[in-house]
């Protein structure tokens, strides 16, 4: 296939190039780190250019396979706004739903794991060099492990909102945010559990300050009780999340997150890390002290005022960083 | 009953003078203003000399009438780290269980209600006077609606952690708490949601750097699911809640807060404001706004690693602001 010309600032519609995309599945037998082995079947999707740089592009625990729309899978991916910049037309992308996002794995899954499934699926496309690992939150996470495990075959990472391990106070919410899950389990109405966990996330991926411009009007009395201005916002977050992930993906993705611990002289590759100012989730302070003991690596600050979701929703400010880690791998136009 | 001196600061030991205390209820229709009236019983206890200076004390919506130990209720008080400020020998006080505590009224009430049910139990005990309101949180927006009724009977208002109305963010917050309560009734099993939904408020009333601090340690893996370091603790804080509140308690008082809605103009009373800098729940600049909209009011400061929680935690840094403006009231020795 080749590239062409894509003018992105032309006036003229330009059509897009047809995108070639695929998806498929690996079952694997993966040891994991705290609880056995499991067979898991691995779903991924590669789409763009078989000839051009390969890029692994991981999201949060909700993110999966789908990153971005292509021919072959027309509907808008997690990463959507990225297409720009993440452009399926210029490089190849391969990306997973996590090892446990179907609920087919009841037990503690690390994100070294995940890594460790990630190599096996290299192995499986025969694919021998990734030219960048593009992550953010959990999916950055699982990238530092992947680049620690198989530094000869991955040219560098970019890691966006994610620190070498679990801050405790994030992970005493999400311990919360299980237990919520429990009790709509134990109610027989898993679903209820997944509901508010996910709403509670939720505060915890934005900011007060968003908060307060979006809800400021008064609560209301709604059949005998209080409702207040960003409980309607907070409901509809909740109910999506129960057509995507069922409650026990959930338990194990998040637990997962509090499982992350990461040794930062395994860094071996270029590593640019991203931390944004307002993110009460994974504070920028951690990020600091991470890129500080990693000698070598580039750390870029952002502004958001929505925390944690910046790497889903500061689209310009993400784009030029991304832009900037994938300028050396640019096939010459 | 003759005052003593109390010497603070003798090495001697010096006999605590006794301290009279009774304790009574007030039955009242009261009519709320957002559900139509409610009949309570009014709980209060009223502590000290029947001529010492008469203070009405309130805290959080768990908090109650048993502000410090007495002769005759010696247990511990809410705010028993205060007894050498608020002194029951110098001072008589007054303090009540908060209306719709005991779980009587499934009805949202208002912490305007809060007020109107106060000066009924001021007439009730025939108490034309109060030399001054101490609050914190919850207490602090009541004491703001009562002195806002009954300026000519109040002397002045100390009002810890509390704005002119509830934060969106805060509300948010509550108002999945208030999912939980939900969630462990339609359980069959209360409890179960009081537990997660103090454990979810914990959380707000305390900092990321306090359990950075304390709960730095690794997950362990129990039963097969991830425990965080915290867990144990928020736990423990969500079975001691199940012994003192019940799930309709818990959600009306929780209500009670996001349905604070306060004019600043209505201040006509000495006031002194305290903001916390960590208080992730009532952030200081709505604090520092509401000064700013109150002429003549005092605006102090404070730093905290405990955050909201810092009016029951920072013992010296608060026990010096009571005492600056309980000063002008203390009796000659």
């Amino acid at each position: 296939m080749k590239l062409t010309d894509r003018r992105r600032f032309s006036a003229e519609p330009v059509p897009a190039p047809a995108v070639s995309a695929q998806r498929g599945e690996l079952a694997l037998a993966l040891p994991l780190r705290h609880g056995g082995e499991a067979n898991i079947s691995l779903r991924y999707e590669l789409a763009g250019p078989a000839d051009a740089p390969l890029l692994v592009v991981a999201g949060g625990i909700s993110a999966g396979r789908h990153v971005l729309s292509s021919d072959a899978f027309p509907e808008p991916g997690w990463w959507q706004v990225q297409a720009g910049t993440l452009d399926p037309g210029v490089y190849r992308i391969l990306a997973i739903d996590w090892a446990g996002a179907d609920g087919g794995i009841d037990l503690p899954i690390d994100p070294a794991d995940q890594a460790d499934a990630l190599v096996h699926l290299l192995d499986a496309l025969g694919i021998g060099r990734v030219a960048a690992f593009v992550g953010a939150s959990y999916g950055a996470m699982v990238g530092m492990h992947l680049t620690a495990r198989r530094p000869d075959r991955i040219g560098g990472l970019l890691a966006i909102s994610a620190s070498d391990r679990a801050h405790p106070f994030a992970s005493a919410c999400r311990s919360l945010q299980r237990q919520a899950l429990s009790l709509g389990e134990s109610n027989g109405d898993p679903d209820s559990g997944v509901a508010l966990a996910r709403a509670l996330a939720i505060l915890t991926y934005r900011t007060p300050q968003e908060f307060a411009e979006r809800f400021a009007s008064d609560p209301a009395i709604r059949d005998g009780r209080v409702r207040v201005a960003a409980e309607d916002y907070l409901d509809a977050h909740g109910a999506r999340h129960c057509r995507r992930m069922g409650s026990i993906a959930y338990r194990r993705l998040s637990e997962s997150i509090d499982l992350h611990r990461f040794d930062p002289a395994a860094i071996k590759v270029p590593l640019t890390l991203v931390s944004v100012d307002q993110d009460a989730l994974v504070p920028s302070e951690d990020i600091d002290r991470l890129a500080a003991a990693i000698p070598g690596s580039t750390l870029r600050h952002i502004q958001s005022r929505f925390g944690h979701d910046a790497f889903l929703k500061e689209e310009a400010a993400i784009a030029a960083i991304i832009s900037d880690v994938l300028a050396p791998l640019e096939p010459a136009r």
